[in-house]
């Protein structure tokens, strides 16, 4: 969708940021001041003092959340660097807040080496309940988020990769459903090797998916690629166990499933043409997709899926992160990992309602109202199952609050 | 004042952190969304390409605070670390914005080495369109401040250190005409050497004060002080002409002004009798005096101040920072000076109507409609007039917009 330039630009200058800090409290004479400051804060301290996992109790901590970038990698804009970052990563907390709740505030590194990135995110970490690597480029931000998630007791999540994995499988779980084949079956072919695709793949073969070629611009990955990072060549052994050699050309012939991270046009009806039949086609560039979805159809794909918000099976992020960071922050998860990931995928896959799913049905509608609190639902049992969790909460009680708070209240319909 | 610990623990607890992100636009469809995320914020990050300060106008820096901490010195409590000081810095958030109508939000750093705070503070300040380092403890907190505010192109400012200082010239400036005495030729005694003693000095010293003796715990700063900081070393070279050497007892002998930031009852009724006559006595240690301003007065002082915000002038630093910030904010300001805290040191002392000035009413009540915007509208002239302003918007048009927001709005009187 586009939108008018200066129209944008005149809704960014008039909401000044377009998310602002609210008070949740007021404060009308010397008794809340004494209440919200000196000395009533310093009850709240002493009892953190007495037990640090009271920050979640009587702070902010637990519903907060630092968007963290250093702008090398913004969508459709690559390097812009982080002054430039700062609308997106602005618009990003805005959907973490009306889509999940969560109170995130974007934090722009001026620095682009991964160390500083880590320094900034490990010494900023006692402030929130979770991190969101955001845009940083490949293969820094696996560095990044590896790193920190070894580090830190808090969840290290980065949607570009954990976000973009999840709405993956999840509309792969239906699309498969819809054509009538299995994950362990088929032939998956990723065209991209940045953040999404490397943790796609790996998310793919994590599920069970057998037999999945992933390709940068210099062609498949694996030993005869000349240009691979060290994610790409660390993702390259696990990878085509056909052995095939070359680019997009070999990789697609007799595909089952074909799916783009890269950029607009870069499938052609060609491509499409060789697949194997009933085949799957997510082009999820942005802002315009690999290919056109009524090309890729008239090609002969049965299911096509973009990227773009206003298309037949939307695939934006959107899906997935406002729930995976919901859920993690009711639980107050210490970490996050692929069972995490697959049960919020399911959870997703779910929300579609199975005597709707089809074709141009594999994912929910974008403004769902059930999909946040199911997914986050679904991420928080995991994160207590696979012992990740703080709090045991039964998340029934969670939930029956995360639909108040989301849809009773006054938060997602202003 | 004391307040209930169940209930402040009950209040913690119901508000999850005081603070929170509010959206200021709101997203029901996909072309909301397309406006505020993707393109809609890349037209924005475009015209931050081609001009890095279109960031204060199509983003939340230029209303965004950074409130910095290792809470290596929370008020009353010492070195509590960063988990404990979360409380209290969420509370400094909420005046902020409940005074200044500022964006403040809390950064607790997990280290207490100087070069990690200020590596923090400059990895994330493209974020932010100021910082206040908060509760650091001195001379850390010195070292800090300086070395941001040499590399910083915003405004490092530190409420401990700048808030104190002013207010208290502010006090002094209207205790000094109430007892008929100029600043020139008086005598200042300051117990206490951490941040507000030290950058109180610095700030009256400035200011045209000419004799002061400042001490910390082992006496009066100078060559025969065994336990000086460096900070303090550099100091003791510019106060105490007359060369007194020991401890408050010397000191103290008369002075017209005691100034206290170190702790309760370290003043007794003997210093206050040695004062000169008509004697000013500024009890400021929280969360208890040094004197209990009754025992002060029968002792003999004339003008009685105390830090609480609920007794006879209360002097918190509540009357300064949320205007001191607001004021810069408004301006662009790239950094701030001496000259810019007197201008709001003056400001306060102002909002005294003249008519209503007396021992008992050298500054304004703590909610008093006119004090934000009077400070803040002093800064912000100030910062122009000393070439610290990116901007140069005539001063009323911005404080008419202040008024609305504060107090037409529904902020301060939610």
């Amino acid at each position: 969708m586009t939108v008018d330039r200066l129209k944008a630009l005149e809704m960014h200058r008039r909401s000044k940021g377009k998310i602002k800090i609210y008070p949740s409290i007021n404060i009308r004479d010397e008794e809340d001041l004494a209440m919200a400051y000196v000395p009533g804060s310093i009850h709240a301290a002493n009892e953190i003092i007495a037990d640090k996992s009271m920050t979640y109790e009587y702070t902010g901590k637990g519903n907060r959340l630092a968007l963290i970038t250093d702008g090398s990698a913004v969508l459709g804009m690559g390097n812009i660097g982080p002054d430039a970052a700062l609308p997106v990563m602005e618009g990003k907390c805005l959907l973490f807040k009306l889509f999940g709740d969560v109170n995130a505030f974007p934090l722009c590194i001026s620095s682009q080496k991964a160390d500083d990135i880590i320094c900034a995110a490990r010494l900023i970490a006692p402030t929130v309940g979770a991190i969101n690597i955001e845009d940083v480029v490949t293969p820094r931000t696996f560095t990044v988020v590896r790193k920190l998630q070894e580090s830190l007791d808090i969840p290290v999540i980065c949607d570009d990769q954990h976000g973009s994995a999840v709405v993956v499988l999840a509309g792969l779980i239906n699309a498969l459903e819809v054509v009538g084949k299995e994950l362990e079956d088929i032939k998956i072919v990723i065209f991209g090797s940045g953040a999404a695709g490397i943790a796609t793949t790996e998310l793919l073969l994590y599920a069970g998916a057998e037999n999945i070629i992933t390709l940068n611009s210099s062609g498949i990955l694996g030993p005869e690629n000349p240009k691979m990072n060290y994610i790409q060549e660390e993702l390259s052994v696990k990878i085509n166990p056909e052995g095939i050699s070359g680019g997009l050309e070999e990789a697609v012939r007799g595909a089952d499933v074909l799916i783009g991270f890269s950029g607009k046009g870069k499938f052609s009806t060609d491509h499409i043409r060789q697949m194997n039949s009933r085949s799957i086609v997510f082009a999820l560039s942005l802002p315009e997709p690999e290919i056109m979805p009524e090309e890729a159809k008239a090609a002969g794909a049965t299911i096509v899926a973009c990227g773009l918000s206003e298309c037949i099976n939307a695939m934006p992020n959107l899906h997935a992160f406002p729930g995976i960071s919901r859920g993690l922050l009711d639980v107050r998860a210490r970490g996050v990992n692929n069972n995490v990931l697959i049960r919020a995928a399911e959870a997703l896959a779910s929300v579609v309602d199975r005597r709707r799913l089809s074709e141009n049905r594999i994912v929910p509608p974008l403004f769902s109202d059930e999909e946040t609190p199911r997914v986050a639902e679904a991420v928080a049992q995991a994160a207590i199952k696979e012992g990740l969790a703080l709090i045991k909460v039964p998340p029934k009680q969670v939930y029956d609050e995360t639909w108040q708070r989301l849809y009773g209240g006054h938060m997602a319909r202003l």
